[in-house]
């Protein structure tokens, strides 16, 4: 299994609080030592930052750790490999264009018997995960449903939850996706949520001994959500996902749900 | 105008002596202030870092010089802007999954008049510049050509330089091109290459005091090519590329051309 961190914002946001708690869980707090990715947004470029080798002690995560990227969308991800050996083909995230723009995924869970989500279509998997195989079934399903950018993303998100439903015949599947403006969270069994907006408070991570006062940090019209495989903080109330919903997010703030 | 980097090796190689000249050219000692990028592939996978701030005094150029990342390809860039604005998503190299395959380009010209290149297609450019366009078309005639992976390499290859030929009608093109395996250069105007080969020997940077003695870094049966927009080092013979040719090399040896 592995760990899933997303964030979503109205302004270019420092993550670096969420992905400091998160990398303890790459090998020191956590067992997931089989690689690590972070995906940053900057309009519509995005920068991939990723290793095979454990976070918690990688000088690359360091780096991370100390490089202020403000981004208003961003993915990571901490593996602990079943499908696939580890490699750096194999480690999230894995971004593909569609539309003119890059979609980024991150997966936690495991398919089994999945062959056939191996079909052929416009986006193929290079390494040999589970997880990128579903991203690019999912790629392909939509790229078959909408040739085009569809004009109604609310509805063309609605039947990615449904495609997701399907993917869950196959196994677990927690889902991170976004292409910048949007974040799309699938929960199959473990997700986490929390929006963080004026008045901000202080917060404590759960894995290290760091505290934040968000007040310091922010300006009043900042809205921020955050999603984690589990929370990050010990003192703020997170939200649990609902088994085989969606939630989508823009701009830090839920804008679409499965209901 | 821009300048490119291109490494092909038989073993994993540290291209960190190159890249260190280059980066100076990068708003130091070549007015390439626009961005500069470089991608490293492992295997089949690869990692992209790139920034649209200038390369001379880049933290993150710091880092991949400090990083021993070694590489058997390696596709560098930096960038004077002439179209698209100074941007992440206008930054080279470009990369886009094709047959499976994760293929890497980077371009120094300029295009005028290439509408006729936008058309639709498998891969749609995200950013504004020329360079991503000619790079989508490329890709979408390969994969008109050969929906499912050539067979022949070689021969998908000429049919690239063929490709390239076609894009000089637009313009100045000096590309390269990878999946890490092969690294394929066309040359419209300004390309040089050098394999380095035992007996290794000394080489000075022509950007940097700094020299390196090869004998010391690599072991008798490396083979290491290098191609550059310009020589980057003084004292090593470098091979001039022909106009409207290409070169194609892998482990470090040519393996084919326009001849």
């Amino acid at each position: 299994m592995c760990e899933l961190l997303g964030m979503s914002a109205n302004v270019p946001t420092d993550i670096r609080f969420s992905f400091t708690g998160l990398m303890q869980r790459g090998g020191r707090t956590g067992p997931h030592r089989d690689g690590w990715g972070i995906t940053f947004y900057e309009d519509q470029g995005c920068r991939t930052i990723k290793d095979p080798a454990p976070c918690c002690d990688s000088p690359i995560a360091k780096l991370v750790q100390a490089c202020p990227i403000k981004s208003r969308a961003v993915i990571g991800h901490i593996r602990q490999a079943n499908r696939g050996p580890v490699a750096l083909k194999n480690t999230h995230p894995f971004t593909r264009e569609q539309w003119g723009r890059f979609w980024t995924f991150a997966h936690n869970g495991q398919l089994t018997d999945y062959q056939a989500l191996q079909q052929s279509g416009k986006h193929l998997p290079v390494g040999d995960t589970d997880s990128e195989t579903a991203f690019c079934w999912l790629l392909n399903e939509l790229d078959r449903k909408y040739p085009r950018k569809p004009a109604d993303m609310q509805a063309m998100f609605r039947y990615l939850g449904e495609l997701c439903l399907q993917l869950q015949q196959f196994g677990i599947v927690n889902i991170l996706l976004s292409d910048g403006d949007y974040l799309f969270s699938f929960c199959s069994n473990t997700l986490h949520w929390l929006t963080r907006r004026a008045p901000f408070g202080k917060a404590r991570l759960i894995d290290e001994d760091v505290a934040i006062d968000f007040h310091q940090e922010t300006t009043p019209n900042d809205v921020v959500t955050v999603i984690a495989t589990l929370p990050l903080t010990s003192d703020e109330q997170w939200h649990k996902m609902e088994a085989g919903y969606y939630r989508l997010f823009k701009n830090g703030e839920c804008v679409g749900d499965s209901t």
